[in-house]
């Protein structure tokens, strides 16, 4: 069995069981899945003090995954927060997030792909992330909803309507051949979208969740996991004690494997 | 059952029973796996005139995979060879290669990555293929082993060795943290060499197949496939019909659908 | 005298002799020139699966004429299609193609130009090229006809009414400063155009036609030609011959230099 | 009167001094300079998760520098540590960082680049960074001291060693016109080293304090100062409130604008 | 005291005293600001060749400067002539233009900018600046005001009214976060615009003059200024003796240090 | 006849009768060809002071030779110098220049090509050029002689060596497949040089000659030559009289169009 955590980073835990709901029934027989929420912080990330905030939290829950026995952790943002950090602090664990694994999908299934984000305020922090990824010549376009992630379900049927439009201009106006919801809160709708477009949606849980299990399966197989060379060097253990950061961060037996939970 | 041929774009099948071997045993249980080359072409794609060779019969190989009830080909060699050209013609099958697959996983599991190549002279079209899916600034360096590829397999300790050497110069010199081999027929060395360099190797007979599967699973579950909007808008049955494209290249029946015998 | 071939990579004679007319027109006197068409094969090239159905004819009839003493070749389509392999099976012979050669000549006669496409579905393929040749910065945008490659002279005073409007926006808003027509089959319509909108207007079938004429007089006084280290590197005769390849693609004698006709 | 924070992004102070005393020289007449780092935290930020864990102290103590009346705060790590997020939380403080505005005077001062950093660890983050600022063509080089934060004092005659011969490898054989010391660590090696090299070696302390000084003389006489449109709105503090954020993050009257007891 | 000249490079006086009297509110106390424009020569400077005319008699001007103890020197237009020719050839002179310096600032104050110029016509000279500053992917747009650079003051409610509405579509349509105001005509108008639009608006004569002190700062303390090695290698003073060079441009004394003015 | 004059922007006459005799062996029968320099000036162009220098001579000896009935002129430097105001000054003349004629050509008969420049110090700004000429990423390399350009012919048989050595490790290390010499005064040297390293050896006057003898051919029977929209937008006559520009650069009819006496 894999062991996949889908970590929402946020301080409240209103979606998992949305979201739990969606990847029991898309995950493999192989699969055990588990939706987790933060104990603390904002419940949503649209700011980038947000995420800082979550930051800690959210690594310290992904490491605590991969000591209690998780396989795969997906973080649970289209912000991709802390993507790099992660795969540095874990030993053997398949980190994924929304972003990277969507914009590779979207970039196989077409030449170009449009976003569709909640808010303009959205989008400087996302592009970054794509011309990072080099999906920078991929991008047909952003498209804003002009609503807030705590909207986005306040009235589904308008959000449908408007994704439509935006999605539908993406297609005709920007050239986009596939749409990526860029955030996981537009979670249920890119099935109607997408019979309505007659293009691939990528939804935001979905996508990473897969790119998990498809990691994962490669990794068992052929040993293929986050190179620990370089850029991912793994923090040392013995600094870290000699410090007293699990003191410091609650954290206490994080980092000497104290298992989750406990 | 999710039937994936892996077809090896060459004339003659001197690699299938290996490649069939690993596949086998990388596999899903819900994968039916086929391997299967052509009947008439070159040995090897080192040339790009041996790519434009291949190029009519591999695709038709392709389109019959279709008719013939496959869900998934992988084209079997790191030039990618007609992989646009693949994704417009199939209806709902999904269209996988080494080059695509391999730097997408690569990018997802280190900062960069460096591509071992035979002899320089593959170089400058494999670059093209990996600029344009973006991954110019992930890209350390490519590394020549100076061997043809039908030499590979000649003296396979020293093709060992001289992988080791330059694997090895592309992590210390040039900051590479995982390795790409860039020939399907570099298959079985990735193993070795991945313990001896404590990076991950990815293997481009591997990377590709599993790929396949994951976006299979996905077109299965959730309906995505290569979008047959834009770019990949399929060629229209009638004129192809009309122009009596079928009798001229010996294809009767494929755009008709008869299936491929198997 | 230099023989130039202009050669029409589809299936049918229907606009060679209107290429050939243009063409006796503005050769130079040193000239001669033939036009001529495949034997068999689609009628346009809009998809990229009739690009990869002609290549080996293309590039069979393309090394014939070098074997029968043709100094150069120019692929009759803006895809360029084949165009690197055709510069790595020639020995001496020039080869040219309408795209590079117009995004080579607009960047010298203004700042930025606007490509007018027949459908949406040929700027992908094409905006690869542009990329790859260099000129993404030079690109002020694609505008397409949404007219197909066969409609284009159905009716010539429609098609030359939406080429004006097309590219007049392409100078207005999107900030043009020369236009290129971006298929050989827009051929007669450039010298009207030109005249309305006061910018340059490259035409397809002229650019490369010049361009092959340009080359050519410098390898002849200067010995310059496609480079045969490194990408363009000759495949060996010895292998094809030892693989049947004269006998599997019906090319008998082309690699053992029979002459053209035969 | 300027009120201008450097804060050291690290759980101890052992630098303070050695920073103040720096800058005491260094700053004009009208600026008041202050010094700290965090009360808890790891000693270096050589990995990305350290710099995670440090991300929320160092907001706050920025944001509660802004309440108690700071017109500036200089991150003080060369990775920049959540300079955007910084950027968004300010009500009218200027907030900058080593790398960014290294960066920037590098490239007014020469035509390339290069940055020495301690181990080649570093180089990946550095470089998104780098290239995100647009930079990417004006980096010469990478050069490692393979040696950590933490050791670049230890033997500080060795250290400036080191840094000469990567420094004059960097000049002579990648052309850099300018160096860049890739860490505020390095702290005290500039002078000599730039009258060894006869270039201009840029000080990771010295440039963004410096740099604060200007834009603040900047936002003061014209009023600009960090956008809050678009990528640095403010989050709303209403929401933060309602959420409890001051009190799971032990910042009680952080966002309600309670002063910082200076 | 820092000595700066702001030099207009074009061949008349008309907009020095507007200049002097902002600079002069705009200055440190430690800084002597003199404003000059040349002898003779156009206008403006919209044409390049109009910029080259003025090229040599500029260049002279700034070093003549120099030699006459300025301490730094603003180059007044926003095409930033000859700034790296003015690098080449001063000892220790600081040299600053409003481009750099705007691009500089404004990626600092927001994530993306717009600049906003006279007439379409300077936007191909401008991007090339822009990009190769480095700034392509922060530059949201360029939107033009379609008044000539004499045009700008004939009706300044007017220009206001024009600026207004072009900067902001390039807020509410483009994406930016802040303006740059793309000529240093434009003088005047950034402080209602700013104040309307909510965004930074530079100005283009304030930024480079503030940039100047900026730099001159860090000269004095730390001896950072242009490099001498490489691009900005000054040109040898014996061959331009030799050559006659004082007594062909009527510069006698320039380059033997007569001092300015004579 | 076609008139086309090959003009050495530097202040003597030393290569022009050797460049002459190279260019009337190299030109068609229905060119006639001048070269001539400027009456003063420095020798070469290494420092952009000097590009400068000669600015107003070259463009107003360009724009005389346009009154006096020439159809082309060619830049004699490397540096392209002054390229963009010479093709916005010319109503209908040709303007052509060694490094934007010789990276088309080279990208055209090699995938990649390397420029050998006299000395370091040329690089930054020829790099300049070749970026924004769109073919950064055809470029394997710069490699320097050490050698000044009037050094370059002071012992033959040294240059050609330390080109040898140079050019062979441009096209064996860096990947070159067409090496172009970076400097009109490298005249003489490239046959030798191609017929040793069996690479297309592209010669910086040849090269812009015949480029501008290409684009002549077709500015005759096409009427395509440089855009008059946009940023080559010509200078309007009136206000040049107006500011007495005639008068003050000693260009009397320049403007006016009193031809060129010859």
């Amino acid at each position: 069995m894999n062991r996949v955590l889908f970590l929402n980073p946020v301080g409240h835990d209103q979606w998992d069981q949305a979201v739990k709901d969606v990847l029991m029934e898309a995950k493999r027989d192989t699969t055990e899945v588990e939706v987790l929420s933060l104990l603390r912080g904002p419940h949503h990330l649209e700011y980038q003090y947000y995420e800082a905030l979550v930051g800690p939290d959210m690594l310290h829950a992904l490491k605590f995954a991969e000591n209690g026995g998780f396989d795969a952790v997906v973080i649970g943002c289209f912000y991709d927060p802390f993507l790099h950090a992660a795969r540095e602090i874990v030993d053997k664990m398949i980190v994924t997030a929304p972003c990277e694994a969507g914009v590779q999908i979207a970039s196989t299934l077409g030449n170009r792909f449009s976003i569709i984000v909640g808010r303009k305020k959205h989008i400087p922090a996302m592009r970054r992330n794509v011309y990072e990824y080099g999906f920078k010549d991929k991008l047909a376009s952003f498209r804003s909803l002009d609503l807030a992630v705590l909207e986005l379900h306040t009235d589904e049927a308008a959000t449908q309507e408007r994704l439509k439009k935006e999605a539908f201009k993406a297609v005709e106006e920007d050239g986009a051949e596939v749409i990526l919801l860029g955030c996981t809160v537009q979670l249920g709708f890119y099935k109607e979208l997408q019979q309505e477009l007659g293009v691939p949606v990528i939804d935001a849980v979905l996508a990473p969740f897969k790119h998990a299990e498809y990691l994962l399966d490669m990794k068992n197989r052929f040993g293929w996991s986050h190179s620990k060379k370089g850029g991912y060097e793994k923090p040392r253990v013995e600094e870290m004690i000699n410090w007293g950061l699990e003191e410091q961060y609650f954290i206490q037996g994080l980092w000497t494997r104290i298992k989750w939970p406990i």
